[in-house]
Protein backbone atom coordinates (compact mmCIF):
# COMPACT_ATOMS: atom_id res chain seq x y z
CA UNK A 1 0.00 0.00 0.00
CA UNK A 2 1.25 3.48 -1.08
CA UNK A 3 0.01 6.52 1.54
CA UNK A 4 0.58 10.03 -0.91
CA UNK A 5 1.07 12.46 1.47
CA UNK A 6 0.39 16.09 0.35
CA UNK A 7 1.99 18.91 2.23
CA UNK A 8 4.60 16.10 3.42
CA UNK A 9 7.36 17.98 3.88
CA UNK A 10 5.76 20.10 6.81
CA UNK A 11 5.91 19.01 10.13
CA UNK A 12 2.47 17.11 10.71
CA UNK A 13 3.11 15.10 7.01
CA UNK A 14 6.55 14.16 8.20
CA UNK A 15 4.84 12.78 11.05
CA UNK A 16 2.14 10.42 9.39
CA UNK A 17 4.74 9.93 7.11
CA UNK A 18 6.13 8.37 9.79
CA UNK A 19 3.42 6.61 10.86
CA UNK A 20 2.52 5.07 7.33
CA UNK A 21 6.04 3.83 7.20
CA UNK A 22 5.72 2.22 10.78
CA UNK A 23 2.56 0.09 10.01
CA UNK A 24 5.13 -0.70 6.72
CA UNK A 25 3.55 1.09 4.34
CA UNK A 26 5.27 2.87 1.65
CA UNK A 27 5.16 6.62 0.92
CA UNK A 28 5.56 9.71 -1.19
CA UNK A 29 5.49 13.44 -0.98
CA UNK A 30 5.10 16.00 -2.36
CA UNK A 31 5.69 19.48 -1.24
CA UNK A 32 7.47 23.09 -2.32
CA UNK A 33 10.42 22.15 -2.65
CA UNK A 34 9.84 18.32 -3.95
CA UNK A 35 10.58 16.74 -7.46
CA UNK A 36 7.05 15.18 -6.99
CA UNK A 37 3.77 17.54 -7.78
CA UNK A 38 0.66 17.19 -5.73
CA UNK A 39 -0.53 15.67 -9.14
CA UNK A 40 2.41 12.78 -9.03
CA UNK A 41 1.26 11.72 -5.48
CA UNK A 42 -2.60 11.99 -6.22
CA UNK A 43 -1.70 9.56 -9.20
CA UNK A 44 0.58 7.59 -7.44
CA UNK A 45 -1.04 6.79 -4.27
CA UNK A 46 -3.67 4.20 -2.80
CA UNK A 47 -3.81 6.56 -0.14
CA UNK A 48 -3.74 10.21 -0.84
CA UNK A 49 -3.29 12.51 2.77
CA UNK A 50 -3.72 16.41 1.96
CA UNK A 51 -1.81 17.73 4.88
CA UNK A 52 -1.50 21.84 4.36
CA UNK A 53 -2.66 24.63 6.61
CA UNK A 54 -6.50 25.31 6.98
CA UNK A 55 -6.41 28.53 4.74
CA UNK A 56 -4.89 26.40 1.74
CA UNK A 57 -6.66 23.19 2.23
CA UNK A 58 -9.89 23.49 -0.19
CA UNK A 59 -7.81 24.87 -3.13
CA UNK A 60 -5.28 21.87 -3.13
CA UNK A 61 -8.46 19.69 -2.18
CA UNK A 62 -9.81 21.34 -5.67
CA UNK A 63 -7.02 20.81 -7.56
CA UNK A 64 -6.57 16.86 -6.84
CA UNK A 65 -10.25 15.89 -6.43
CA UNK A 66 -10.72 15.13 -10.09
CA UNK A 67 -7.33 13.03 -10.53
CA UNK A 68 -8.48 10.39 -8.02
CA UNK A 69 -10.93 7.50 -8.93
CA UNK A 70 -12.90 5.14 -6.44
CA UNK A 71 -10.61 2.84 -6.24
CA UNK A 72 -8.53 5.23 -4.09
CA UNK A 73 -8.72 6.77 -0.32
CA UNK A 74 -8.82 10.92 0.04
CA UNK A 75 -8.32 12.22 3.54
CA UNK A 76 -7.20 15.29 5.02
CA UNK A 77 -5.74 16.76 8.22
CA UNK A 78 -7.20 20.11 9.41
CA UNK A 79 -8.88 21.20 12.29
CA UNK A 80 -12.38 21.64 11.03
CA UNK A 81 -13.92 19.17 8.69
CA UNK A 82 -17.28 20.10 7.06
CA UNK A 83 -15.77 22.16 4.68
CA UNK A 84 -12.89 19.74 3.38
CA UNK A 85 -14.79 16.83 3.46
CA UNK A 86 -17.52 18.52 1.30
CA UNK A 87 -14.63 19.29 -0.69
CA UNK A 88 -13.23 16.03 -1.19
CA UNK A 89 -16.59 14.29 -1.96
CA UNK A 90 -16.11 16.06 -5.21
CA UNK A 91 -14.01 13.31 -6.33
CA UNK A 92 -14.68 9.35 -6.80
CA UNK A 93 -12.57 8.21 -4.13
CA UNK A 94 -13.39 7.44 -0.24
CA UNK A 95 -13.75 10.43 1.54
CA UNK A 96 -12.44 9.80 5.50
CA UNK A 97 -11.75 13.04 7.07
CA UNK A 98 -9.43 13.54 9.94
CA UNK A 99 -8.02 15.26 12.71
CA UNK A 100 -5.52 14.50 14.84
CA UNK A 101 -6.30 16.17 18.42
CA UNK A 102 -2.32 16.74 18.88
CA UNK A 103 0.32 18.99 17.46
CA UNK A 104 3.12 17.08 15.64
CA UNK A 105 6.13 17.25 18.40
CA UNK A 106 4.66 14.36 20.18
CA UNK A 107 7.06 11.21 20.11
CA UNK A 108 3.75 9.12 18.99
CA UNK A 109 0.45 8.30 18.48
CA UNK A 110 0.14 6.77 21.89
CA UNK A 111 -2.73 8.57 23.69
CA UNK A 112 -3.40 10.31 21.23
CA UNK A 113 -6.87 11.24 20.25
CA UNK A 114 -7.69 11.13 15.96
CA UNK A 115 -11.65 12.04 15.10
CA UNK A 116 -12.75 10.45 11.92
CA UNK A 117 -15.30 11.68 10.05
CA UNK A 118 -15.90 8.86 7.79
CA UNK A 119 -17.94 10.54 4.75
CA UNK A 120 -17.78 8.08 1.84
CA UNK A 121 -16.17 4.75 2.83
CA UNK A 122 -16.53 1.35 2.91
CA UNK A 123 -16.33 -0.16 6.76
CA UNK A 124 -13.29 -2.29 5.24
CA UNK A 125 -11.35 0.69 4.30
CA UNK A 126 -12.16 2.18 7.19
CA UNK A 127 -10.66 -0.26 9.36
CA UNK A 128 -7.63 -0.74 7.25
CA UNK A 129 -6.78 3.18 8.04
CA UNK A 130 -8.04 3.08 11.36
CA UNK A 131 -5.99 0.20 12.44
CA UNK A 132 -2.85 2.12 11.69
CA UNK A 133 -3.56 4.10 14.23
CA UNK A 134 -4.42 1.93 16.43
CA UNK A 135 -2.03 -0.09 16.33
CA UNK A 136 0.18 2.88 17.64
CA UNK A 137 -1.83 3.82 20.47
CA UNK A 138 -3.80 5.95 19.12
CA UNK A 139 -7.68 6.48 20.46
CA UNK A 140 -10.24 7.04 18.01
CA UNK A 141 -13.39 9.00 18.15
CA UNK A 142 -16.56 8.26 15.08
CA UNK A 143 -17.99 11.65 14.53
CA UNK A 144 -19.92 13.50 11.63
CA UNK A 145 -18.29 16.49 10.10
CA UNK A 146 -21.00 18.57 11.48
CA UNK A 147 -20.97 17.65 15.13
CA UNK A 148 -17.14 17.76 14.72
CA UNK A 149 -17.14 21.39 13.95
CA UNK A 150 -19.71 22.06 16.40
CA UNK A 151 -17.67 20.46 18.93
CA UNK A 152 -14.35 22.08 17.66
CA UNK A 153 -16.54 25.12 18.45
CA UNK A 154 -16.14 24.51 22.40
CA UNK A 155 -13.22 21.91 22.66
CA UNK A 156 -10.30 24.25 20.62
CA UNK A 157 -12.00 27.94 19.27
CA UNK A 158 -13.33 28.61 22.94
CA UNK A 159 -10.65 27.47 24.58
CA UNK A 160 -8.22 28.88 22.78
CA UNK A 161 -10.49 31.91 22.47
CA UNK A 162 -10.25 32.46 26.17
CA UNK A 163 -6.51 32.00 26.43
CA UNK A 164 -5.84 34.93 23.96
CA UNK A 165 -8.08 37.46 25.78
CA UNK A 166 -6.76 36.36 29.04
CA UNK A 167 -3.22 37.14 27.49
CA UNK A 168 -4.48 40.22 26.46
CA UNK A 169 -6.25 41.32 29.38
CA UNK A 170 -3.18 40.44 31.59
CA UNK A 171 -0.93 42.45 29.18
CA UNK A 172 -3.84 45.53 29.20
CA UNK A 173 -3.12 45.03 33.41
CA UNK A 174 0.22 45.89 33.41
CA UNK A 175 1.44 42.81 35.49
CA UNK A 176 4.53 41.50 35.21
CA UNK A 177 4.91 38.09 34.33
CA UNK A 178 7.97 37.11 36.01
CA UNK A 179 7.09 38.65 38.86
CA UNK A 180 3.81 37.20 39.03
CA UNK A 181 5.45 33.48 38.97
CA UNK A 182 6.72 34.45 42.83
CA UNK A 183 3.48 34.13 43.88
CA UNK A 184 2.34 31.53 41.84
CA UNK A 185 -0.25 28.75 42.87
CA UNK A 186 0.30 25.50 41.03
CA UNK A 187 -2.73 26.47 38.98
CA UNK A 188 -1.68 29.53 37.86
CA UNK A 189 1.33 28.14 36.67
CA UNK A 190 -0.25 25.71 34.42
CA UNK A 191 -2.72 28.22 32.89
CA UNK A 192 0.28 30.45 32.62
CA UNK A 193 1.86 27.93 30.92
CA UNK A 194 -0.81 27.33 28.71
CA UNK A 195 -1.22 31.20 27.57
CA UNK A 196 2.99 30.88 26.90
CA UNK A 197 2.36 27.76 25.05
CA UNK A 198 0.01 29.05 22.62
CA UNK A 199 1.60 32.31 22.02
CA UNK A 200 4.73 30.14 20.67
CA UNK A 201 2.72 28.59 18.07
CA UNK A 202 1.77 29.85 15.08
CA UNK A 203 -0.86 32.79 14.52
CA UNK A 204 -2.75 31.12 11.50
CA UNK A 205 -3.55 27.59 12.61
CA UNK A 206 -5.56 29.30 15.65
CA UNK A 207 -6.59 32.71 13.55
CA UNK A 208 -8.46 29.85 10.78
CA UNK A 209 -9.54 27.16 14.03
CA UNK A 210 -11.38 30.79 15.20
CA UNK A 211 -12.17 32.60 12.31
CA UNK A 212 -13.22 29.54 10.08
CA UNK A 213 -15.26 27.63 11.72
CA UNK A 214 -18.91 28.43 11.52
CA UNK A 215 -20.17 27.60 14.83
CA UNK A 216 -17.72 29.27 16.82
CA UNK A 217 -19.57 33.38 16.99
CA UNK A 218 -22.27 31.50 18.39
CA UNK A 219 -19.90 29.91 21.43
CA UNK A 220 -18.47 33.06 21.61
CA UNK A 221 -22.01 34.85 22.14
CA UNK A 222 -22.56 32.48 24.76
CA UNK A 223 -19.00 33.04 26.63
CA UNK A 224 -19.56 36.63 26.22
CA UNK A 225 -22.61 36.51 28.21
CA UNK A 226 -21.51 34.22 30.90
CA UNK A 227 -18.75 37.19 31.52
CA UNK A 228 -20.97 39.93 31.20
CA UNK A 229 -23.38 38.36 33.82
CA UNK A 230 -20.61 37.35 36.47
CA UNK A 231 -18.87 40.58 36.43
CA UNK A 232 -21.99 41.82 37.15
CA UNK A 233 -22.68 39.39 40.32
CA UNK A 234 -19.48 39.87 41.18
CA UNK A 235 -19.51 43.81 41.29
CA UNK A 236 -22.39 43.32 43.02
CA UNK A 237 -20.79 41.93 46.13
CA UNK A 238 -24.07 40.25 46.83
CA UNK A 239 -22.62 36.70 47.97
CA UNK A 240 -25.68 34.67 47.79
CA UNK A 241 -25.97 35.56 44.47
CA UNK A 242 -22.06 34.52 43.61
CA UNK A 243 -23.46 31.06 45.62
CA UNK A 244 -26.75 31.00 43.38
CA UNK A 245 -23.79 31.06 40.34
CA UNK A 246 -21.85 28.91 41.59
CA UNK A 247 -24.30 26.04 42.68
CA UNK A 248 -25.97 26.19 39.26
CA UNK A 249 -22.61 25.27 37.49
CA UNK A 250 -21.85 22.86 40.18
CA UNK A 251 -24.51 20.99 39.82
CA UNK A 252 -24.40 20.90 35.82
CA UNK A 253 -20.79 19.53 36.21
CA UNK A 254 -21.95 17.22 39.12
CA UNK A 255 -21.29 13.92 37.42
CA UNK A 256 -17.62 15.35 36.28
CA UNK A 257 -16.36 16.81 39.62
CA UNK A 258 -14.53 13.90 41.32
CA UNK A 259 -12.53 12.95 38.38
CA UNK A 260 -11.18 16.31 37.43
CA UNK A 261 -10.28 16.74 41.01
CA UNK A 262 -8.45 13.40 40.60
CA UNK A 263 -7.04 14.22 37.64
CA UNK A 264 -6.29 17.76 38.40
CA UNK A 265 -4.27 16.94 42.00
CA UNK A 266 -2.17 14.81 39.97
CA UNK A 267 -1.28 17.70 37.81
CA UNK A 268 -0.80 19.94 39.96
CA UNK A 269 1.72 17.02 42.44
CA UNK A 270 3.51 16.63 39.10
CA UNK A 271 3.97 20.46 39.04
CA UNK A 272 4.98 20.56 42.40
CA UNK A 273 7.15 17.75 42.96
CA UNK A 274 9.55 19.02 39.46
CA UNK A 275 10.12 22.70 41.50
CA UNK B 1 7.39 28.22 71.76
CA UNK B 2 3.54 28.27 71.65
CA UNK B 3 1.74 28.24 68.22
CA UNK B 4 -2.01 28.80 68.75
CA UNK B 5 -4.41 27.95 65.84
CA UNK B 6 -7.89 30.32 65.73
CA UNK B 7 -9.87 28.08 63.33
CA UNK B 8 -7.78 25.52 64.21
CA UNK B 9 -9.96 22.77 64.02
CA UNK B 10 -11.05 23.45 60.51
CA UNK B 11 -8.92 22.01 57.36
CA UNK B 12 -6.47 24.62 57.21
CA UNK B 13 -5.75 25.18 60.84
CA UNK B 14 -5.12 21.20 60.84
CA UNK B 15 -2.24 21.42 58.35
CA UNK B 16 -0.64 24.75 59.56
CA UNK B 17 -0.86 23.18 63.57
CA UNK B 18 0.54 19.72 61.73
CA UNK B 19 3.68 22.33 60.32
CA UNK B 20 4.56 23.73 63.38
CA UNK B 21 4.19 20.65 65.60
CA UNK B 22 6.86 19.10 62.67
CA UNK B 23 9.13 22.52 63.98
CA UNK B 24 8.99 21.39 67.54
CA UNK B 25 6.20 23.66 68.59
CA UNK B 26 3.35 23.15 70.94
CA UNK B 27 0.28 23.85 69.53
CA UNK B 28 -2.79 25.27 70.77
CA UNK B 29 -6.21 25.59 68.90
CA UNK B 30 -9.43 26.58 69.42
CA UNK B 31 -12.50 26.07 67.31
CA UNK B 32 -16.54 26.12 67.44
CA UNK B 33 -16.45 22.83 69.02
CA UNK B 34 -12.74 23.24 71.39
CA UNK B 35 -13.18 23.87 75.26
CA UNK B 36 -10.46 26.51 74.73
CA UNK B 37 -11.91 30.02 73.60
CA UNK B 38 -10.21 32.13 70.82
CA UNK B 39 -9.31 34.43 74.01
CA UNK B 40 -7.91 31.49 76.04
CA UNK B 41 -5.93 30.84 72.90
CA UNK B 42 -4.75 34.48 72.30
CA UNK B 43 -3.44 34.28 75.92
CA UNK B 44 -1.27 31.47 75.97
CA UNK B 45 0.09 31.57 72.91
CA UNK B 46 3.76 33.06 71.31
CA UNK B 47 2.44 33.43 67.69
CA UNK B 48 -1.32 33.63 67.23
CA UNK B 49 -2.47 32.21 63.67
CA UNK B 50 -5.91 33.34 62.63
CA UNK B 51 -7.30 30.75 60.09
CA UNK B 52 -11.01 31.04 59.74
CA UNK B 53 -12.48 31.85 56.44
CA UNK B 54 -11.96 35.21 54.95
CA UNK B 55 -15.37 37.01 55.49
CA UNK B 56 -15.18 36.00 58.91
CA UNK B 57 -11.40 37.34 59.45
CA UNK B 58 -11.82 40.80 59.98
CA UNK B 59 -14.45 40.33 62.75
CA UNK B 60 -11.87 37.31 64.81
CA UNK B 61 -9.16 40.00 64.54
CA UNK B 62 -10.89 42.53 65.96
CA UNK B 63 -12.12 40.28 69.14
CA UNK B 64 -8.66 39.39 69.73
CA UNK B 65 -6.33 42.42 68.94
CA UNK B 66 -6.68 43.97 72.07
CA UNK B 67 -5.72 41.08 73.92
CA UNK B 68 -2.28 40.38 72.12
CA UNK B 69 0.92 41.77 73.79
CA UNK B 70 3.70 43.66 71.99
CA UNK B 71 5.82 39.89 72.77
CA UNK B 72 3.26 37.96 70.98
CA UNK B 73 3.44 37.82 66.70
CA UNK B 74 0.13 38.24 64.84
CA UNK B 75 -0.56 36.00 61.57
CA UNK B 76 -3.49 35.21 59.00
CA UNK B 77 -3.91 32.96 56.58
CA UNK B 78 -6.54 34.30 54.21
CA UNK B 79 -6.19 35.04 50.41
CA UNK B 80 -6.59 38.73 50.95
CA UNK B 81 -3.69 40.78 52.80
CA UNK B 82 -4.98 44.45 52.72
CA UNK B 83 -7.49 44.49 54.90
CA UNK B 84 -6.73 41.65 57.73
CA UNK B 85 -3.12 43.14 58.27
CA UNK B 86 -4.74 46.47 58.75
CA UNK B 87 -6.52 45.23 61.48
CA UNK B 88 -4.18 43.14 63.23
CA UNK B 89 -2.01 46.53 63.26
CA UNK B 90 -4.62 47.43 65.90
CA UNK B 91 -2.97 45.25 68.45
CA UNK B 92 0.08 45.87 69.96
CA UNK B 93 1.56 42.73 69.13
CA UNK B 94 3.94 41.84 65.75
CA UNK B 95 1.94 41.51 63.02
CA UNK B 96 3.05 39.32 59.55
CA UNK B 97 0.15 38.19 56.95
CA UNK B 98 0.65 34.76 55.38
CA UNK B 99 -1.13 33.78 52.32
CA UNK B 100 -0.44 30.18 51.48
CA UNK B 101 -0.63 29.63 47.77
CA UNK B 102 -2.22 26.02 48.10
CA UNK B 103 -5.30 24.48 49.56
CA UNK B 104 -4.82 22.12 53.22
CA UNK B 105 -5.14 18.64 50.48
CA UNK B 106 -1.38 18.79 49.78
CA UNK B 107 0.56 16.46 51.39
CA UNK B 108 3.09 18.67 53.03
CA UNK B 109 5.04 22.36 52.02
CA UNK B 110 7.50 20.68 50.24
CA UNK B 111 7.16 23.01 46.90
CA UNK B 112 4.85 25.14 48.07
CA UNK B 113 4.43 28.77 47.96
CA UNK B 114 3.70 31.03 51.10
CA UNK B 115 3.11 35.11 49.85
CA UNK B 116 4.11 36.90 53.93
CA UNK B 117 3.35 40.29 54.20
CA UNK B 118 5.46 41.51 57.18
CA UNK B 119 3.57 44.54 58.51
CA UNK B 120 5.53 45.32 61.90
CA UNK B 121 8.16 42.73 63.01
CA UNK B 122 11.99 43.00 63.67
CA UNK B 123 13.97 41.19 61.53
CA UNK B 124 14.49 37.88 64.15
CA UNK B 125 10.47 37.64 64.32
CA UNK B 126 10.44 37.42 60.74
CA UNK B 127 13.21 34.80 60.61
CA UNK B 128 12.20 32.79 63.21
CA UNK B 129 8.49 31.96 61.30
CA UNK B 130 9.59 31.98 57.98
CA UNK B 131 12.59 29.15 58.90
CA UNK B 132 9.44 26.91 60.36
CA UNK B 133 8.48 27.15 56.56
CA UNK B 134 11.38 27.18 54.75
CA UNK B 135 13.15 23.90 56.40
CA UNK B 136 9.72 22.13 55.34
CA UNK B 137 10.34 22.79 51.69
CA UNK B 138 8.31 26.18 51.34
CA UNK B 139 9.15 28.81 48.88
CA UNK B 140 8.75 32.27 50.47
CA UNK B 141 7.80 35.24 48.62
CA UNK B 142 7.61 38.80 50.86
CA UNK B 143 5.46 41.27 49.50
CA UNK B 144 3.61 44.14 51.01
CA UNK B 145 -0.02 43.96 51.45
CA UNK B 146 -1.02 46.57 48.68
CA UNK B 147 1.26 44.34 46.01
CA UNK B 148 -0.17 40.98 47.31
CA UNK B 149 -3.32 41.80 46.70
CA UNK B 150 -2.98 43.98 43.40
CA UNK B 151 -1.33 40.33 42.58
CA UNK B 152 -3.94 38.22 43.92
CA UNK B 153 -6.62 40.06 41.49
CA UNK B 154 -5.39 39.00 38.24
CA UNK B 155 -3.29 35.35 39.65
CA UNK B 156 -6.83 34.44 41.67
CA UNK B 157 -9.20 36.88 40.71
CA UNK B 158 -8.55 36.75 36.77
CA UNK B 159 -7.91 32.73 36.56
CA UNK B 160 -11.35 31.95 38.90
CA UNK B 161 -13.29 34.58 36.78
CA UNK B 162 -12.63 32.87 33.60
CA UNK B 163 -12.67 29.53 34.70
CA UNK B 164 -16.06 29.95 35.52
CA UNK B 165 -16.87 31.86 33.08
CA UNK B 166 -15.75 29.32 31.11
CA UNK B 167 -17.95 26.63 32.64
CA UNK B 168 -21.06 28.89 32.47
CA UNK B 169 -20.87 29.48 28.51
CA UNK B 170 -20.13 25.82 27.97
CA UNK B 171 -23.22 24.99 30.23
CA UNK B 172 -25.14 27.66 28.07
CA UNK B 173 -24.08 26.48 24.65
CA UNK B 174 -25.62 22.80 25.40
CA UNK B 175 -22.31 20.57 25.31
CA UNK B 176 -22.31 17.23 26.88
CA UNK B 177 -19.09 17.34 28.91
CA UNK B 178 -18.83 12.88 28.48
CA UNK B 179 -19.23 13.55 24.92
CA UNK B 180 -17.42 16.26 24.62
CA UNK B 181 -14.18 14.71 26.61
CA UNK B 182 -14.19 11.74 23.77
CA UNK B 183 -12.73 14.45 21.48
CA UNK B 184 -10.41 15.86 23.65
CA UNK B 185 -6.95 16.68 23.07
CA UNK B 186 -4.44 17.00 26.17
CA UNK B 187 -4.97 20.98 26.93
CA UNK B 188 -8.61 20.96 26.55
CA UNK B 189 -8.52 17.92 29.13
CA UNK B 190 -6.36 20.09 31.68
CA UNK B 191 -8.34 23.37 31.13
CA UNK B 192 -11.28 21.17 31.88
CA UNK B 193 -9.96 19.18 34.88
CA UNK B 194 -9.62 23.35 36.14
CA UNK B 195 -12.81 23.97 35.75
CA UNK B 196 -14.37 20.49 37.05
CA UNK B 197 -11.50 21.10 40.05
CA UNK B 198 -12.94 24.38 40.95
CA UNK B 199 -16.88 23.61 41.16
CA UNK B 200 -15.92 21.14 43.20
CA UNK B 201 -14.72 23.26 46.30
CA UNK B 202 -15.88 25.97 48.51
CA UNK B 203 -18.10 28.76 46.55
CA UNK B 204 -17.75 31.03 49.71
CA UNK B 205 -13.90 31.15 49.49
CA UNK B 206 -14.03 31.98 45.47
CA UNK B 207 -16.57 34.61 46.27
CA UNK B 208 -14.93 36.42 48.58
CA UNK B 209 -11.35 36.28 46.48
CA UNK B 210 -13.40 38.01 43.62
CA UNK B 211 -16.04 40.08 45.59
CA UNK B 212 -13.67 41.15 48.31
CA UNK B 213 -10.11 42.25 46.70
CA UNK B 214 -10.59 46.09 45.57
CA UNK B 215 -7.89 45.71 42.92
CA UNK B 216 -10.90 43.13 40.95
CA UNK B 217 -13.40 44.94 39.27
CA UNK B 218 -10.18 47.03 37.37
CA UNK B 219 -8.87 43.68 35.89
CA UNK B 220 -12.33 42.76 35.33
CA UNK B 221 -12.81 45.16 33.50
CA UNK B 222 -9.72 44.99 31.01
CA UNK B 223 -10.24 41.05 30.52
CA UNK B 224 -13.81 42.27 29.28
CA UNK B 225 -12.43 44.66 27.34
CA UNK B 226 -10.13 42.08 25.54
CA UNK B 227 -12.81 39.85 25.02
CA UNK B 228 -14.84 42.43 23.26
CA UNK B 229 -12.24 43.45 20.93
CA UNK B 230 -11.15 39.46 20.60
CA UNK B 231 -14.60 38.71 19.63
CA UNK B 232 -14.89 41.65 17.29
CA UNK B 233 -11.41 40.50 15.64
CA UNK B 234 -12.50 37.35 14.73
CA UNK B 235 -16.24 37.88 13.98
CA UNK B 236 -13.87 40.41 11.27
CA UNK B 237 -12.58 37.05 9.31
CA UNK B 238 -9.65 39.42 8.81
CA UNK B 239 -7.02 37.00 9.35
CA UNK B 240 -4.10 39.90 9.17
CA UNK B 241 -6.31 41.75 12.58
CA UNK B 242 -5.98 38.35 14.28
CA UNK B 243 -2.62 38.07 13.04
CA UNK B 244 -1.58 41.52 14.92
CA UNK B 245 -3.43 40.41 17.88
CA UNK B 246 -1.66 37.53 18.13
CA UNK B 247 2.12 38.82 17.41
CA UNK B 248 1.34 41.85 19.96
CA UNK B 249 0.38 39.19 22.43
CA UNK B 250 3.55 36.67 21.57
CA UNK B 251 6.01 40.14 21.91
CA UNK B 252 4.67 40.83 25.22
CA UNK B 253 5.17 37.10 26.62
CA UNK B 254 8.19 36.36 24.68
CA UNK B 255 10.63 36.17 27.06
CA UNK B 256 8.54 33.87 28.73
CA UNK B 257 7.55 31.38 25.92
CA UNK B 258 9.99 28.77 25.85
CA UNK B 259 9.66 27.96 29.66
CA UNK B 260 6.36 27.85 29.34
CA UNK B 261 6.09 25.31 26.24
CA UNK B 262 8.96 23.52 28.16
CA UNK B 263 6.63 23.00 31.22
CA UNK B 264 3.22 22.47 29.22
CA UNK B 265 5.11 19.86 27.18
CA UNK B 266 5.88 18.06 30.24
CA UNK B 267 2.26 18.30 31.53
CA UNK B 268 0.84 17.18 28.38
CA UNK B 269 3.16 14.48 28.12
CA UNK B 270 2.40 13.48 31.87
CA UNK B 271 -1.50 13.56 30.87
CA UNK B 272 -1.18 11.20 27.64
CA UNK B 273 1.09 8.71 29.74
CA UNK B 274 -1.18 8.52 32.43
CA UNK B 275 -4.30 7.31 29.68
Amino acid sequence: MIAGIIGGTGQMGRFFAGVFQTAGWETVVSGRRTELTNRDVAEMADLVLVSVPIRATAEVIREIAPLLSEDQVFCDLTSLKVEPVRAMLASRAEVIGLHPMFGPGVASLRGQTIVATPARCSQETLDTLLSVFREQGAEITISTPEDHDRMMAVIQGLTHFVTLAKAEAIRRTGTDIAESLHFTSPIYRIEMGLVGRILAQDAGLYGAILQMNPAVPEVLARFEEAVLALREIVESGDADRFQEFFAANAAHYASYLVSATEETDDLINHVVSGR
